[in-house]
């Protein structure tokens, strides 16, 4: 049986569980948090970071989350979600690699640094100029996405693909932190109130990170 | 015909263009420097980050030098990189984001804004605190890539595989840029040797950034 090693709020580990659940793979979630000495962790991976797919029967030992990604996708027929033609799946590959890069170091790293690191770790006050900073660059990721939805069904084309669901662990963690401002993004809030409402994203808007408490509308799948 | 949209000294853009030449994919070099304002390069790509590979006749325009790889292991037959079983082709990937990212992050990034940014663009002084800093975790990198080439033919196993590629671009960069320092690292540096001896890399090995010197080592592929 897959376990995997990941924390609430990661996007990464967010990514992996929602296509773990839209191919049906079933596992166990483990948690381990990167800034925690954890022997059994750290024994699994040089680099420290979350989400690992362990499976310790058959000693395999999966690290990063697109790696992850794409051997569910070389593995597990359901649900294809890196899928259509070679260019189709290079567009994939690009979107996935701008939500897990761009927004995660512009929007997502800054507010888990201020917002959950800051709390339960460092015992700091969060960076105003921080957040303000991190919410003005979530404003053009949002607009962006405006504007793929705006040309197409989902945001990498056609079809749902591993795209949908790397912007939408992004966003849904920032969201949790109170990054989300949807005021003037109609089409991106239409399309993740649509990430929402699947099956597989239901788990992750019921957990809550210890000492954190995530905004009212958070889970909401309406708003 | 392709044309890739580079500079010199972006990993990135080394590892894309390893891959094109393993691969005998013809192409021409764009120059492409992110910090300069460049209209051809910005209408091609939100991100105006290098590489972008683009054939203005099949209106194509691949983002992100991930996604170009695999586009290239996907169209080409010849010389495959990323190869093997799915497990296998998981552990190739899981080691080209560590030095995509890992590296990047603690090496050749912070050589990059200190000795090529700062010199040409901000017109500043170098750290020489963030320069021995970074050199510092480039002695971790490479006690890693020590202990894989130790247990292993290639970094990710039997096979040669974009892992090596990803790898050997990061280093050359930081290499150039006067931040690698093999002492105590003679597996990494037998391994690093036979790379730069590949007719892949004799074209990045010729060529200089102007205004930043390699050292006289760099090109030397028996040093
Ligand atoms: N590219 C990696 C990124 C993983 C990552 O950065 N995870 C974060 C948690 S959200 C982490 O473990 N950070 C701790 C660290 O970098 O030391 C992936 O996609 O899995
Ligand atoms: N994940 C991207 C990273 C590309 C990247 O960061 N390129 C650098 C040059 S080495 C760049 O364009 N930086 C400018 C910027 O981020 O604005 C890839 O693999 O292509």
């Amino acid at each position: 049986m897959w376990k995997l090693y990941q924390f609430t709020l990661c996007p990464f580990s967010r990514k992996v569980r929602l296509a773990l659940a839209e191919k049906g793979v079933a596992h166990d979630l483990v948690t381990a948090l990167p800034w925690a000495p954890d022997e059994a962790f750290d024994a699994l991976n040089h680099f420290g970071r979350t989400p690992v797919l362990h499976d310790a029967e058959r000693k395999l030992t999966l690290v990063d989350s697109q790696a992850i990604c794409e051997f569910l996708e070389e593995t597990e027929d359901r649900t294809p979600l890196v899928l259509g033609t070679a260019v189709q799946r290079a567009e994939i590959r690009k979107l996935v690699a701008l939500f897990d890069q761009g927004f995660f170091a512009d929007v997502t790293h800054p507010l888990l640094h201020e917002k959950m690191k800051k709390r339960i770790v460092l015992r700091q006050a969060p960076d105003s100029g921080q957040l303000r900073q991190a919410m003005k660059l979530a404003h053009e990721h949002l607009e962006y996405i405006d504007w793929l939805v705006g040309t197409r069904r989902w945001l990498a084309g056609a079809q749902l693909s591993l795209a949908d669901f790397a912007a939408a662990a992004q966003i849904s963690v920032a969201d949790y932190l109170g990054g989300i401002d949807w005021a003037g993004h109609e089409e991106a809030q239409g399309w993740y109130r649509v990430m929402k409402s699947r099956p597989s994203f239901r788990p992750l808007l019921a957990e809550k990170m210890d000492g954190i408490p995530p905004p009212r509308h958070y889970a909401d799948v309406n708003s």
